[in-house]
């Protein structure tokens, strides 16, 4: 398992149960990829929204956000942290 | 307070151990401007790093990075999260 930190952009005004809702949705699905969704942050302001998540690959992590209906811009792995 | 997420690009490479001392080099100065960094994710092939901080301004986080000789390229308030 390791690390990932994914980046969505182009969800300007996003609200702060929108996120929740988005966050809950994957969620409920993740555990049929291996993947856990641990946090996100989103800037309305710029519409950019961060998750990081734990999950055996980037593919993985795709395939969750793609079905709960967010794909991801960005998916980048963070085998180091602080 | 706010919760900020600022990116660096272009740290290529990044080793865990210039990763510590870069975030070690911000908490040594963040009170001055009454920041505080909380974590930091690298992703040494992209050459990407995330920060995530509590301060009262986006310009009080990049006068520490500043100072502390790793300006960001992006700062974004992250007025939400789950």
């Amino acid at each position: 398992m390791s690390q990932f930190m994914d980046v969505h952009h182009g969800m300007k005004d996003i609200t702060a149960d929108q996120l929740m809702q988005a966050h809950k949705a994957d969620l409920a699905i993740e555990k049929e990829e291996g993947v856990h969704f641990e946090r996100a942050w989103a800037d309305p302001k710029s519409g950019t929204v961060y998750c990081l998540s734990e999950a055996p690959s980037a593919e993985a992590v795709q395939r969750i956000h793609e079905r709960a209906g967010h794909k991801a811009d960005e998916i980048h792995p963070v085998p180091l942290s602080v």
